[in-house]
Parts: C-alpha cells; structure tokens; sequence
C-alpha cells in the first residue's frame, strides 16, 4: 500500500509494450499527472507531441496475461485554468448531405474555474457570452497495452481500452482491465475538464490533470473488454466500428460478467438486461467508437444470490 | 379544443396512408387506447395480427407537407394486469462468436402491478424470484404517415417516426413530426409497462395501454426528422441502420433545430453540443435503429436571445 | 405459354400491393416497356413522376407465399436515344473529410447509340471529349410485392427485391424472388443504359426501356432472398444496410441454397464458398444497399450428387 | 538494380518500426520467402508464432513521409505441396438469425499441385472428393510500417496495407503504399494459393511461398491509402470497418488519383468512376474489411490528355 509520487518526464503517444517508467503493486498508490491531447502541462508548455501524449505506462508486479487489473481513480481535477477544444462537429457526425457547407473548425481556448465548478469560452462567439459550462473533469484515455507486441496509436481503442472518452471516467470510480502483458502496463492522458457524449467535436475542453490512482489485481480472471462499476451501475465498454459492433462487444462483456458473478443462467441474465439495461456513448470521432452497457446496481440487488 | 373518445376497432401494421379513423383539430384532444404488440386487447383478447398493430391513423385537419405535428401525450398507461416478453438477447446484439450457443427466446409472462409500481415475472427464473421491476409506461410506436404512399411495417420506423422504442416515449413528453402527407396521418401503438434500452430481447414488457393525448400544428415549418422535449431536454431522433447513420441524422436535426430556433450559427451551436450533448438508444433490434440526441434546456437557457 | 403484349399507362412509386395491371401464368411471356426513374417515356414524354415509377404490377396465377417466382429477362434494350445522368460521385460514397469542398451534382445528358453499342455525353466536360462509354443495358428495379401489406417506395429495396442496381440484371439472366403476396405482384423499372457498381452518381445512364421477359412458379419452395444465375454463376443478393448487412444475408442465402439444392452439409458449402466466392456490388446509393454473393457453376459442377 | 537473395530467420507478427532486415534501393529486386499464417515454411517446420508472421522490414534508402513506395510483384508461388484452411463460414458472415446452430471451424489439410495448377483437400468431405480448386497464389500481406511508432498485429491492415486479403495480390502487379516512416519498411506474408473474395472463413489454402519483388520510390508524392495497377485496371485500396467506410476510403482515394494524374476536375472523374467504377472485395474478416476501387484502363485511354 505505497503511495508513489511520480512526475512523468516522457510521454508515448501509443497503448504499448513501452519501457516502464514505474513498478507497482497490488494496493498501490500513485499520484501523478497528465498532459493535455496536444502535449502542454501545468505550465502551458509543451512537453510532448499529439496525438493524446500518455504518462506510463505502470508496470504492475505479478500482472499476468488471464488476470484482470483493477484501477480505481482516487482524484482527478485539471491542473492549470485554461484549456482547449475545437468548434464544428465533425463531418463524419454528421449527414453526408448537410457536409458540403460545414465550415473547417478551429482551435479556440477556454479559462477553467474549478472553484466555481465551470468552463467559458475565452473569446465566446455571438450568443453564447453568458454560458457558463459546468465542469465534469474525466479522462480521455486510460488502458494497458495490447498483446502481440502492439503500439496502437493513443487516438483510438480496443480490448486494452485507450482512447474511449467515456464521460464516466470520473473521480470515484473503478475500471477493470484485461491484462493482455507481463506487468499490464497502465496508461493514462487526455484529461477533459468537460465533454458531451461522443467527442463530437474531437475534443472535450483539452487540459493537464492531476491524478490519483490504486491498482489492485485479480489473478487467473479473464476478461474480454474493459469493466467498471460506480455507486450506481455496473458497466462494461466495447471499443470497435461500427457502433453496433461496441454495443456487441459491451453487451457479450455484461452477459458473461452476470452469468460468471452473479450466478444468472443467459435468460435471467437477457431478463435483467432486457428490461433495465442503459447504453451511453463514449467517443464516436475516432477509428474506434466506444459503446457503455450499464446495469443498475439497485436491480442486481433484487437477485437471489446462491 | 374538442376532448375526443375513441375506441378502436381496426389496426394496421404499417405506417401508411390508410382510411382515416376520426378527425381531429389543432389543439384537440384524444382519449383512446392501443392493443399490446402481438394484438391483445384489455381484456387479453387477441383482435389484430402482429407485428405491432396500431391505433388509427388519425387525421389532423389542416395538416399539410411541410407542417411539423405537434402530439403531447397526456397520459399513458397498461389497461390490464399482465403483459409478456421475449426471454433472450437477440444474436444481432452479441458478439457473433458467442452466438454458437445462445438459446432460442421464448415468450415469458409479466404480472403489472400499477399501485405498485412495478412489474414481476409470472414464473421466474431460478435466482431472480424476488426482483420487482420498475414500471416504465411508454409507447414503443408513434408517427405519421411516410410520403410517396408508402405503407412502412409498424416492425421498424424512418424520418415519419414508427417503431422507435425510445424509453423517453411517456406522459408529459411533446414530440414533434414531419407532415408528409395530408392530414398527416397519426399512428400509435406498442405500449411497454417497461423496457431496457435497445429493446434488446425484442420486447418490452407488452401489454395493452390507455393513451390521451392532444394535438397541435405548426404551419409552414418543415422539419426532417422526429423532434421532441420533456422539461429537461429537447431531443431529436434519428431512424436508420447502422447506428452511426441514426446518429448522424439526429445530430444533424438538433444542430438544423439550433440554427433555426435559437439564431446559433454552426460553431455555437458545435460547442454546445461538443460539450453537452447526451445521447440516448432507441430501438436497436429492429430493421432502422434508433438515435437520440438531447441537449439539456439548462445550458440553452444561458443562451443570450437575439 | 401465352405472350402478352402490354402497354403500361399507369406507373408505381413504391413496390407495394397496388392492382395488377395483367394477369400472366407459369411460362407467359410478357413485352412491355418501362419509364426512366424520372418518368420519362420512349418519346421523352413526362408520363408518371419519380422517383422509380414502376410498370406493374403483374399478377401470376396461382403464386402463394412460400413459393418461388422464376423470372427470365428475355431481352431488355433502350428504347429512344437519350439518356441522363447525374455528375457527381455522391457525398456518403467518399471519405466525410473529403466532403466540405464536393460541388453540387447536377443532371447530363446523354446520346445512347445502340447501333454502335455506346453512349456518349451530350456537352462533355473538359477531357472527356472523346470517351465512348460502352452500353451494358440493365434494369435498376426488379421484384414483387412486400409482405404486410407494404408498399415501400421504388428508391429502397429489401427480401422483396427493388431498386438493386445490380449491373448483372441484363438479358439472358434468371432471377427468382419470394413470393411474399397472392399472385406475386412483379414490378419492374428503373432500367439504365450502362452503370457503373454501386450507383455511385446516384443514377446510371437513365432510359426508358423495351423489356420483354417470362415467368415460372416453383411451388411451395420458400427463399428469403432474391437469387438468380446465368451461364457461368449462381447468385444471391442482399438488400440492407450497412453493406455487411446485405453480404452477410446474400452469403446465408447462398449458403442455404446449396446445402438444400446440392445435398452439401454446411463444412462442404463452406469450403466451396470459402474458396471461390466472389461478391459484387450492386446499389450502395439507396437506403438499402445491395451485395450480390456468387459461386460459379464450374466448380459445382465438380460435386458429386447424390 | 542489385538483385538480394534474402532468407529470413526472424519473423514478426505486426506491422511497425522493427529493426530492418536488409536494406535496399530504388530499383532493387528482393528474392525471399515468407511462412504461412501460422508460422510453418517451406519443411513444414513451425518457425514462428501466428498470426501471420511477416517476413521483413526491409528499409528502402531515402525513402521518407510523403514519399510513395512502389512495390512490384514479379512472381509468387507456394513453396510447399501442402496448405490448410478452415472449413467453416465465420459466424460474423452470416445473418446472426442463423448462427446458432453453426458447427466450430476446424483446421483442414489441402494437397497442392503447382504443375496441375489444382489444390485438393486431403480428406475432402462428403460430395467434394471430385472437386479440383484452381491455384491463383497471392500474399494476403503486404504494407509498410505505420506512422506514430505504432505496431499493428498482422491480422487487420490500415493505411499502411497489412492484411488484406485482396485476391489481386498476384504475380505481375504494381503496389503503391504511403512512405510513413523514414525507409518505408514494408513487409510482407500470409500466402494464399487461393481464396475466395473476403477471406469468409477465415483463411485462403495457407501455404509457404517464394516470393520475388522489386520495388521503386515515388519522392514527394504523397498518397493516403495503397494504390495499384495490372494490365487492365488501376485500383485503390480502403482498410477500414465497417465496409461502406472501406469503400468510401478507397473511392475517395480514386477520385484524388484522377484528379492529380489525369487533369479530370471531380465532374469528369465522377462521371468515369459512376459509369465504369467496379469493386471487389478484400478481407471482410478481420478487425478492418479491405475494399478494392477498380477503373478500368481502356475507359482511361480515351481520356484526352493536357
């Protein structure tokens, strides 16, 4: 149960078998920090190039292929009052046909006051001079690196995680994820003070973050997709294009996560999910969408437990 | 202001310029009812094929292309204590590997308890004996009639509406729908005492309902594809395959309805969807999936009016 | 065996359970002629509006659902020696990013000179001056009535075949399609002069059209999609998007057909198909795209039969 | 335009900045091997581990971003008389209704003939013992390495290439792939000695092969997604999921193509690619599906050139 203190010096702009920068272990502390998608830190300075610089990876002791990394977000909060984001929904959001007229977007700056809990824009465009954004500090990105010996950019997803702009990745709660490499190896980046589902202008508001995190590790307990749970649900994430192809993946992740710990037969469990299952979306602006399947605590605890 | 009362004797399967069933006027109101998916009425008798027959068309006097239809609905509910379900999670909603050993779904038994609250399976499963479900009431179907005399099956839906399956779809909600025909032509059925998102086992709880609902008109004012509010959100909705193309038509709608209504050009009305925007999931078992896309009214009431 | 002479005058928007125009047996041949998806006769007459209108619906004696209707195009040929086309390749075909700066695509003519077996544009654009586009006449729509009582516009397509732009629909080749309604109820249109896979335009070179085909009826024989073959494959085509969607409906068709015509368990289709499969793309422009999976009769002619 | 004897020793299993096997020139012919897709050669002899251990990189000299590296096959052929495959459809192919009564795939052993140009199955199943398949040997790898010190497993493909599967791949055909990284290095695999469009089961007849190429350098000439040409057509290649996204990289890659090399504005271009574009299908198994954009060359020859 050490607390680690780890200031990142380097940064990778992929999910991969890099060189650790620190080793851990199962009840560990760590509080660190990220720079923001385009590489500047606390400072505004530019540290790191793009895409999504990420600090780690972690290596975690004992983490084997077939366990399952636990990571729970202790803190996480912007560290400097200014961000970014870009402007125009991106084309592919969009209609094809309401495409033709879209204007490029544009990088444009935001002041971030966490004492009064919000975001605006520096130089607001006609209209919106009064909005005041109500922040909601999360992660882009947070994941561990694939297997095969892959390096997959930091602008996308998968089975690891990565890139999932998950508006769920908040303080308070905690993720589960396949170990895919000796030692998991865990990277975080991409702080957002707020976004709305999906990323649909590529970015959130872009900012550096101080973060804490635990790891804990569950041997020999495979799992497909990344997991998490907050005080309300349970979740699983499927990262894939198309989008039915994340829901797919989420959904089979939550079917196989009720029949294995909660005892349920695949109707029961169809049953639960059938009636009470919700679906958020995380990014759909990268190579990868991410699709969340949720299931309320609250209807699991109904459930007769063996 | 005419209060109407209407009991049904004829429904159709499809979304299509049929005789119409009554008249009715701008800001009149209906009271009527709708059979459950599969055909039963109130009293569990069956007095329509499936899938999915609806209750009218009704005909809104002065509707013409180019109008939007106004339908607040005003009260729904299950008329009768049971309802039933399909039991499995439909293969196109999981990863197809894992669709080898799925069980074929069957038709299950609900117990509706309205004072209640809640719904309970007739013969549970082995584990989930206890678990009461919340109830839910909303209209799996609502639209009007699509242009071209088309007759569109009441299984799936388009720009007219349909087949949605929105969980949003409840009392005190206002939709708002494309006129494509004269009379515009309104269509409702498929109430669920509850339903998960996606209606992924093919079924909510189904069950016969009460509706009331009142009518509006908006002349002259074409919209492309269903709009709607509740106290906390406008929403839009988009009715395509694969999900990436519901989203798109629904975020292109939302961002039309900015522009129009709120003076917004497409970098304001960008970053307040970049930052705000919610989706939520339709129907995704039918042939045209379901997107909504919701920004909250609390952000657009910061908006400095022209 | 009785050949009927028909002159359409009335035209259909939609693929639907409209009244038929003739009554035609097992084996009748029927010569008739169809508009250009404009509405455009022989005589470059204005006749019917767009989009698609139909010549039909036939009615075949005796067709039932869960049986087949054969249709053989005899001989199918332009009939005037103009056509038109639209210019440009249409946004949802190209890469989103790529759309901001795509003109609008505008309508062209063409000279059709059967003689020669080419077309050419009227006012050519810059370059193309000399380009003689070689004829390949086909029919863009082709197939029977919806079940439930649909009728689903001419520019879409589904079990029921439709607007499926397949290039392979040319004289010589038979098609068989399900029947879904009494009487099968045959519509055909839409025929282009040449096109190019996919319908990428939005349009082949459109032309009216002399068609001259003959009907069969396979009793109690129940397919789920439209299949056809000509001198060197058999072919199956899905109708849905995404495009997966279709290939994978076109490749479970084509599966079923050969486990049930050729006596081939499921491994040995799978080899066959596994090996020497090829797919073409029809219509990828409309609501519904079309995959066309084809196995060539060559390599079935080297299996043992039972 | 030295000519290397290369025999590797060293295999990998992505497509990335690995440490270069030999380095070679603008003109430079490579005469090598590559092992099948799960790592057996020429004896038979596992020397790798799958998927598709790649033979390479090779580093070009003075190749660089914003190059072309220009990859021409000059022959390809097993190396072995012996393959295998899978033997069942992968369940992602077929309609997710008909899945669940799907056998497993298994692993079954072909006989390979090159002088009869025939491949047999060596315990053929029940039907197929007559059938002889027709030899087309093809690489289903071949790519460079991707940008942002990626690795990417040899089982998908991207911008770069990788595998995909395109049954084109055959002696006698020009590559072009985008220089990402300095030295390009490609690297190339997964023989076939045939396959059917799409790779459905997941495998063509895995085979050992002797491989000869040449390749060349295109300085400044920047592409975003592989090209090619045979004797009839030029093609572009889109690597992507799901298959519409695919073919609009592919077609939007074409259209650019006509535009820079053949002075046609996109009205020109768009009316060649509309009336005469063709598509085939590459891999539509693995995590990106490959489609290819085919313009013939006779339409082009009659373009009137600046």
């Amino acid at each position: 149960m050490t607390h680690h203190h780890f200031q990142p010096n380097t940064y990778w702009n992929s999910f991969g078998s890099h060189p650790p920068v620190l080793h851990i272990r199962h009840d560990d502390t760590v509080i660190t920090s990220t720079v923001d998608a385009s590489g500047l830190d606390q400072a505004g300075q530019k540290v790191a190039p793009g895409p999504n610089p990420e600090t780690g990876p972690f290596y975690v002791e004992d983490a084997a292929p077939g366990d399952t990394l636990v990571v729970h977000l202790d803190a996480l909060a912007p560290n400097r009052p200014t961000g970014w984001s870009r402007d125009v929904i991106a084309p592919h959001i969009l209609d094809a046909e309401s495409v033709r007229g879209l204007p490029e977007s544009a990088r444009i700056q935001w002041d971030i006051a966490p004492d009064r809990r919000t975001a605006r824009l520096s130089n607001p465009p006609d209209r919106l001079e009064q909005v005041a954004f109500p922040l909601r500090p999360m992660l882009g990105c947070l994941g561990v690196a694939p297997e095969d010996g892959q390096a997959i950019s930091s602008s996308t997803s998968g089975p690891y995680g990565g890139n999932m702009d998950y508006r769920g990745t908040i303080a308070g709660v905690t993720f589960y994820f396949p170990v895919l490499v000796p030692g998991a190896l865990l990277h975080l980046g991409d702080g957002h003070a707020m976004q709305g589902d999906g990323e649909i202008v590529g970015t959130g508001i872009e900012t550096s973050f101080n973060v804490q995190f635990t790891v804990g590790l569950l041997k020999n307990h495979p799992i497909h997709w990344p997991r998490g749970e907050n005080a309300d649900y349970l979740f699983t994430l499927g990262n894939a294009r198309p989008m039915e192809q994340a829901l797919q993946y989420a959904t089979t992740e939550m079917l196989a996560w009720l029949q294995s710990d909660y005892d349920l037969d695949v109707r029961a469990a169809s049953l639960l999910l059938g009636m009470c299952v919700e679906y958020e979306v995380g990014n759909v602006y990268d190579p990868a969408y991410t699709m969340v399947c949720k299931l309320p605590k609250r209807i699991l605890s109904e459930v007769r437990r063996k």
